[in-house]
């Protein structure tokens, strides 16, 4: 905290440093960690048929998990020097939201269903606890974009055979080709290999050539799908091989530098001997 | 356009040279591509059990987009400085067909169908629309003459598996085995482990050894298969690394260069001191 | 052909150069594929159920190929300088075989059902005959080698998990889990994920925890089998790396040839300078 | 062995010296392996069902591969110069656990399950024998702790879809969605792509829009285990690049060093040109 960025007295900026430290604590960060796992936990245990003792215990651990939470959340927001940078964090806003949410009280039918979600959810706080996961997802996320015209392709390709299988099988089964987006959702079973031969021997009956409609689609999402992994692959691949060349050249001279130093040696010859 | 190509009045040049700003134009190509995504939404809602008055609304707005594309067509068309480099360009044959082929009216039994199967096509247009997905199927073309042989090394093993298959299992299951073209869809369901233990007990119970047959043709199938993958990724990346190195090298010296300028500098070393 | 290598007489040697010519004739080479894939359709239309007349011209067809056959290997081996050398070929063998055993007339029974298989097997002729298949197998069966460790690590691994299964699921399953070989079996099943959940829930019916043997076996093989596809991967790209680079720097000079004249000019300079 | 490492008279010397040859034998090596082989095909024949002639056989069979398992350990354990280095390695630990076990008579009931169990275990036997076993199982084991951040990303998709699961479907299947860990267990089977259709069309017929919820975890999952097949072969590649460069540039002088000498080539013509 750089001085006088706080124009607060020197009581609250000791509690703001205070903070500060309990945050950057490392056995501040394994409880916080500790109490989302018991909240995974709790969220577990729900879903088994438990008897009522049991069930107001969870209910206690529950409250004081969401009270827990609420606190960590604060000492977080009071730490902070700046407090609008607190909420620049998508991270930071999602956690609380995800407690804030979680505090009011909904125990009346779909009210009890949502409390519920917001109690799921927030097993994915691990994931902003823990930094290595949080820069594995960005990773993960930042990786998504090269796929986008891979991903486009493989959709105009599902929507015309969905198109035409909705066209032509749309009387032999109802349930599997009745209209586009159920198509949709056969020709993705289809490319799972889920049973799929029993769709195609079911219209094979009615159009005995029908079997070339399902091998082209699956040469060509297997054929897209094997191209947009090998794509991801040759990028990761490359930016590895750049950053360790860059690591491993980092300091040494270049073909350039032995040159220059070269052609200088032969300019001094050149003026040492007349 | 180089002034005097064409023998027209300037009037229609300028009509030419209109119809190429509008060609180039970006929101007259973001139109194009709604229009396209249009299209494709009309084909998708045809699929739907639909009332009359909706009905009529979508075919409303089928003749539009089909006018619309007459529209476009024709733009590229005068667009185009040489009247005969148009049709050069296979995508331009492919949009005029489908385009000029909607036009008809077909509205009788089986035309009436082939209209709807030119109307999904014109999905299509999406890839002679968008550049870069021009540029990714013909990169995805590219890369498949390099499998042929794997392509036809894999048949072999195929055709060799149905003859067996039809030969032995013949009596067995007339549905799976019951000749050389039955028995090779039977096979690639086999390749995709679609139910395949089911066709292998079935045997079994009459050839107990078939398992043989079944394993032998997993492991030759999934062994060219991995292959040809790794043939593809290897070469993907040998050309993006050549890439790679030219691009990174371009300008540099070579060792050789090096090499030259020393030789030199010895040359003169030598003159120098008799 | 060396002069004197055979002691024949000259019209001998003629006939053996023209063979040797009919034999490197690219018309020749055209004509025996498409011999090949003849005898292939043949084999494949003995599969469908036909009328005798057919037949009939399926049986004097059949008897064409096998002489056309019979001649092409005599061609093959009175064109060889060193009659010899033909046999240590293992092709030249193989379609040696291929082509006397199917002479021998074989009709009635189960030697028919041989006389069929050779003609099925005459099918491999196209890779012996195709130089670019061969290479490809060949370097097919080159790969296999590099993989014997971690087969024999995957094949302890099945030998455990199939002496547990027919251990403790001996009694729920007779026909999955009877003895060692059947359990052998039905994990490669369980590896192909086949129907693989109908496997677990009928043994986790009296073992509860059964699922753990699953999911462990399915861990342990899909590890071991990507390390397997990773190490030919890794083996191949090496290779083609190492290749790649011995042709790029092949008559290039290395820092140690720089190095080396550098230390010349030095001494040189020394020399001259007392 | 060194001389007067061990206090012990010449003639115990002489006698571990003699196991030392023995155990660094190949024959004797090839014959351990042999017994392990032997000791696994016992295993598996104890899988058939038997006359009790040859149970008998099997019975001593099986006693004298115990007794020459505990013969080789004490050879192992006697050739070592310093006993308690024996027990530091873990696969000698394994080793002796297993045999020692398999001595104690067990034949009622439940410990004679667990007396087959060990002597089933003794199949592992053969990667503490084979050392380029035992390397390629270190060298898997030591690519497993890179792999942990997307494990547990991976687990904590799967705890969440889960949590939800057994909250939506709890009463549509108990089978499947009973409890968050039978939730798990059917979420790996959909991962599997093993009939997950059918556990999807069911949840649809109660909640319709259901498939999203199959369709994002199935990308989420599909998407993380790619990334983490891909970390692999990157980290692998990245070693044996580093690997191969090391030991193709070991002795090669580097452009430092040419730069190095140029410098050292400037200062001395600088000297001598005064």
């Amino acid at each position: 905290m750089k001085p006088g960025s706080s124009p607060t007295s020197t009581g609250q900026a000791t509690l703001q440093q205070r903070f500060l430290r309990i945050k950057s604590n490392r056995v501040f960060e394994a409880l916080v960690i500790s109490i989302i796992v018991l909240s995974a936990l709790l969220i577990g245990a729900r879903t088994y048929q438990i008897d009522p003792t049991w069930s107001k215990v969870l209910t206690v651990l529950d409250y004081s998990v969401t009270l827990f939470f609420l606190t960590e959340i604060s000492i977080r927001f009071w730490a902070e020097d700046n407090k609008r940078n607190f909420f620049k964090s998508g991270w930071n806003i999602f956690d609380t939201l995800i407690v804030l949410i979680s505090i009011i009280p909904m125990s009346s039918g779909d009210l009890a269903l949502l409390g519920r979600l917001i109690r799921i959810f927030r097993v994915l706080r691990m994931i902003s606890i823990i930094p290595e996961l949080r820069i594995l997802l960005n990773s993960l996320l930042r990786a998504l974009p090269q796929l986008g015209y891979v991903v486009i392709l493989m959709f105009i390709i599902f929507y015309i055979y969905a198109a035409l299988g909705s066209t032509f099988f749309h009387n032999i089964n109802q349930q599997l080709w009745g209209d586009i987006s159920i198509s949709l959702l056969t020709l993705f079973r289809v490319m799972t290999f889920e049973d799929w031969t029993d769709v195609m021997y079911e219209t094979m009956a009615v159009y005995p050539l029908s079997w070339t409609y399902y091998l082209s689609f699956i040469f060509f999402t297997a054929f897209a799908f094997l191209n947009m992994v090998i794509g991801i692959v040759v990028n990761v691949m490359e930016e590895e091989n750049r950053k360790a060349y860059a690591e491993a050249h980092q300091d040494d001279p270049t073909l350039s530098d032995v040159m220059a130093e070269l052609q200088d040696l032969k300019r001094r010859i050149k003026n040492s001997t007349p």
